[in-house]
C-alpha cells in the first residue's frame, strides 16, 4: 500500500492537516479546533487526529493514522512534558513534533538557507544555515520579544501616562488610549498588571493607524520596536550571512517594513508558501527516505 | 488633659509611630511590625495600636488613643476598600490615613514648597506648589516607574537575552545574570513571568556596579532610567517651577544623581527630616489647631 505523510499547523485556535503522497504532493486538506498542547493536550489530541481524518476524506482516501508519517508543528512544543505527552499518543506510524516556527520556516524559504522573522504578538527569528536551524530571541515579552505587538501595546499604555502625567506631550494616540480606560489611569494599571501578550497587542493597530497620520508618539514607539527588530535581524545576519531569503511572517509582518533599516528591508522577500505546506513537506523529508527504502 | 499627636509612617516591613506635643516636639517613638492595609488590615491594625502605645511608653506617659489625634502615611493608601475598612477601626480620636509618599514630602521639604522624587523599588514624584499637592507617575514597573529598581532590574534581564542572542555584545553584567540562573535563559524567562517589582529590582544592584566599572550595557541601562527620572522631574519643574527644595529619597537616591541631567543634579538637597518626622508634623498641622480651640 502507499505510504501517506502528514502536516499538522496547530495552534490556540485551530489545527489544519494536509495530506501528501511521497512526492510531495498535497491530496487533501483539513481543519478541526484548538490544538494547544499546554493547556488542554487531550482535545489537541482528538483535533490532531480529526484534521488528519478530514485530510484523507477530502482525499478521497480511508484514512490509516497507524501507516501515516507526521510532522506537527505545535505552539507550546518546547515544553517537555506536553510534548512527551502528546507524542506517545499520537496514532501516526510516527511522527515528530517541531515547534511552530520550524514549520512556518520550511514553508516560506523552502529546502534552503535563509531565515525568517515571525511578528506578531511576540517576535522569533528562525535561520537555517548549512542545513542547521538556529533560534534567536522570542524570550517572552516581559524581557525580550523587542519590537513584538505586545510591547508596542505596551510602550503605549505607557505613552499614555506619561502624556496623562505631563511628562510627554498629549497627542492623538495617547488621548485615543486614555478614552478607552475613561481616562482614568488606575484602570490603565489595573489591566496592565493581569494583561497577557493578547491583551497589550490589542492596542497596537492604534500604533500603526496614529503613526499614518503623522503621530509623534506613535512614530517614536514604532521606531522603537523597529531598532529591536533590526537588532535582532543583524544577529540573524551574523548567523546566515546576508545571503538567502529573508522573510516576515505574522500578523505584524505587511505593517513593519517601512520602518526597518534599509538594509533589511531591501532583503525581504515574500514566503514561499504557508506553514502548513512546510509540515507537511518536512513530513516527506523527514520520513519519505524511509518509505522509499520499505518500497 | 495634654493633647497629643501620632504620626505613622507603616509599610510592607514595619510600623514606626511617633509621639509628640501640640508644639511638634517629639516625645517618644514606637516600632512594630508589617501594617500592610492591603494584604493583612487586621495585623496592620494591631502594629499600629502597638507602635503608638510602644511611643506613648517611651515617653513615659500613660497611653490613651482616643484622645489623640494622628496622620497615618501608608502604603496601599489609594485603595479605597482598604482604607475605610482601617479609618473605621482606628482607636484614635481623629485620623488621617495619606500616602506613604505625603508624609516622606512634609519630611523632606517641611512646610514650604518643593518636591521629592522616591526613586526605589518603584519611582513617583511629589510636589507641592502653592500649599497644593500633586503626584506625578508612580503607575507601576508594568506601564510606568521609568527608571525604577524594578525597571533597571527588568532592563538588566532583558540585556542579558540579547546578549545571550548575540543581538547585544557580551559584557561582564549579562554574564553575571546569566550566571545566576545557571546559563539557562528558560529559568530567566520563567522567572520574569512571575516576577514582582522587588524580583526584578533585587537584580538591580548589580547595574550599578557594573557601570561604576565601566560595562556599556550596565551605563546604557542606567543612562535609559536616568533619562525617564529627568523627564519626570521636567514634568515636576512645569507644576513647582525651578524654585524650592527637590530630593531623591528611597534605595537608588545615592545612586543616580551622577546620571541625572545636571540641571536636576544641582537642585538636588538632602531630605530635612525623615517620613515618620513627616507624618507627625502633618499630625500637629492638622489637628493642632482644633486642640488649640478646645483648650
Amino acid at each position: 500500500m502507499a505510504d501517506y505523510f502528514i502536516g499538522i499547523d496547530g495552534g490556540g485556535t485551530s489545527c489544519r492537516a494536509a495530506l501528501a503522497d511521497k512526492n510531495g504532493r498535497i491530496l487533501g486538506r483539513g481543519k478541526s479546533g484548538a490544538s494547544n498542547i499546554l493547556t488542554d493536550p487531550d482535545t489537541a489530541l482528538k483535533h490532531i487526529v480529526e484534521a488528519s481524518s478530514l485530510a484523507f476524506a477530502e482525499a478521497r482516501i480511508e484514512p490509516d493514522l497507524s501507516t501515516t508519517s507526521a510532522v506537527l508543528g505545535l505552539a507550546g512544543n518546547n515544553v517537555g512534558d506536553a510534548v512527551s505527552y502528546v507524542q506517545a499518543r499520537l496514532p501516526f506510524r510516527q511522527s515528530d513534533i517541531v515547534s511552530d516556527g520550524v514549520i512556518a520556516l520550511q514553508g516560506a524559504i523552502g529546502d534552503e538557507d535563509g531565515a525568517i522573522g515571525i511578528v506578531g504578538t511576540g517576535t522569533v527569528y528562525i535561520a537555517r544555515h548549512q542545513g542547521r536551524l538556529h533560534s534567536v530571541a522570542g524570550w517572552g515579552f516581559q524581557v525580550s520579544d523587542l519590537g513584538s505587538g505586545a510591547r508596542l501595546g505596551q510602550l503605549a499604555l505607557q505613552e499614555s501616562l506619561l502624556a496623562y502625567d505631563n511628562i510627554h506631550p498629549m497627542t492623538g494616540l495617547s488621548k485615543a488610549i486614555l478614552a478607552e480606560f475613561d481616562n482614568n489611569p488606575e484602570k490603565i494599571v489595573d489591566f496592565a498588571r493581569l494583561a497577557k501578550p493578547g491583551d497589550f497587542g490589542r492596542h497596537t493597530p492604534k500604533v500603526f493607524d496614529f503613526a499614518r497620520q503623522g503621530d509623534a508618539a506613535a512614530i517614536r514607539i514604532l521606531k522603537t520596536g523597529a531598532a529591536g527588530i533590526d537588532e535582532a535581524l543583524d544577529a540573524v545576519n551574523g548567523i546566515t550571512g546576508t545571503k538567502g531569503r529573508l522573510c516576515l511572517l505574522g500578523g505584524l509582518a505587511p505593517l513593519y517594513p517601512e520602518y526597518l533599516a534599509e538594509r533589511h528591508r531591501a532583503r525581504l522577500s515574500e514566503p514561499l508558501a504557508d506553514a502548513l505546506t512546510g509540515a507537511v513537506a518536512l513530513a516527506v523529508k523527514t520520513y519519505g527516505a524511509q518509505a522509499e527504502l520499505r518500497a
